[in-house]
């Protein structure tokens, strides 16, 4: 008999948008669209990153409340209603839970685990830990070894370690880079291959 | 600077009733009354339920319909609604999600890591799986892997290794065997005694 099947997610790029460059278009201040793609270390872009928060004077609260007005992906929100009334799933991501949670609220709450950022009492975002090297992996590492069957999808570099340690691992939308670097991961563009794919999984 | 928290529940007891003594009490099958105090053996136990269920012609889908007029514990639908729109959090149960989901649908979806029955194309059910043994212990055990800061609770016996194993374990609303045998967990008989647990643990 087959084990139970769980779903391991990458938010930003499949569920929701890209936070940062959303956040940079929602501001207006060009300067955040810099992504991993232009600082190749993380530390030194997120050291970039909270520096021009401060420089604009923006605090958390102010931050939570540009992104709330964003929204999930088209069809992300029907995608996970559905997803979480047949399969246990987790969102697993390298954001921050103080900048995800009003998206989290639009896809009604699933599970995330990502990082927490540094806050000071007035709200000045003064650092942010992340809770693990190569987390992703580790996530569906994990559970594997409680026995679950394991599917993942991600859109990018960061998440092929992920989809690797899975049973089945889904690229979605992912840049033209991505998919011809990892041919072994079937690519997906909308919400409903993901389903047939899951389905498929489930009974195969 | 601190790890982000997740907080891991049993479920019956603790958010919905004891699913076979409701059960049993909605179909007036009386023999399906029996629980772990009166079988020790659990595999015996589960056998004997399978035989019950057949001998009344029971499908899965009457099962499930029956579980679907069940409802959580009052108050339950609100802490689930206060604790995911703040923190990341799993239920962990010995039941089974062909049984649990109607109840699930009612608290808003949460992930749920249990076990899966067998059943034929019919909806006979013809047997289970247990997804791992000690599960309860595991799950804890691999948020703490995570780096999660893990808060746990749960009503009785099978849920003291989860609890052990959590940097916070809780007892809610044990039975006063079960409180007299484990006085290191605290004993929380309100939603808002848990509420108030998780805020100052977070803080602390």
């Amino acid at each position: 008999m087959k084990s139970p099947l769980i779903v391991a997610m990458d938010l930003e790029g499949v569920l929701v948008p890209e936070i940062w460059i959303a956040f940079a278009e929602k501001t207006g201040i060009p300067e955040l669209r810099l992504t991993t793609r232009d600082v190749a270390d993380y530390h030194e872009l997120m050291t970039h990153r909270l520096k021009i928060l401060k420089e604009h004077n923006l605090k958390v609260q102010d931050i939570q409340e540009v992104i709330a007005t964003m929204s999930p992906l088209p069809g992300a929100q029907e995608y996970m209603a559905w997803l979480s009334a047949r399969y246990p799933n987790v969102i697993i991501s390298d954001t921050f839970y103080e900048f995800a949670m009003p998206l989290m609220k639009q896809l009604n709450f699933p599970t995330l685990f990502c990082n927490n950022l540094e806050v000071a009492p007035d709200g000045t975002v003064t650092g942010y830990k992340q809770r693990l090297l190569d987390g992703k992996r580790h996530a569906a590492l994990a559970f594997k070894q409680l026995n679950f069957r394991v599917v993942a999808m991600g859109d990018s570099y960061n998440d092929t370690a992920m989809l690797a340690e899975a049973h089945l691992g889904l690229l979605f939308r992912p840049s033209d880079k991505v998919r011809a670097q990892f041919p072994q991961f079937p690519v997906v563009t909308e919400y409903s291959e993901i389903q047939s794919y899951i389905t498929e999984f489930d009974r195969g």
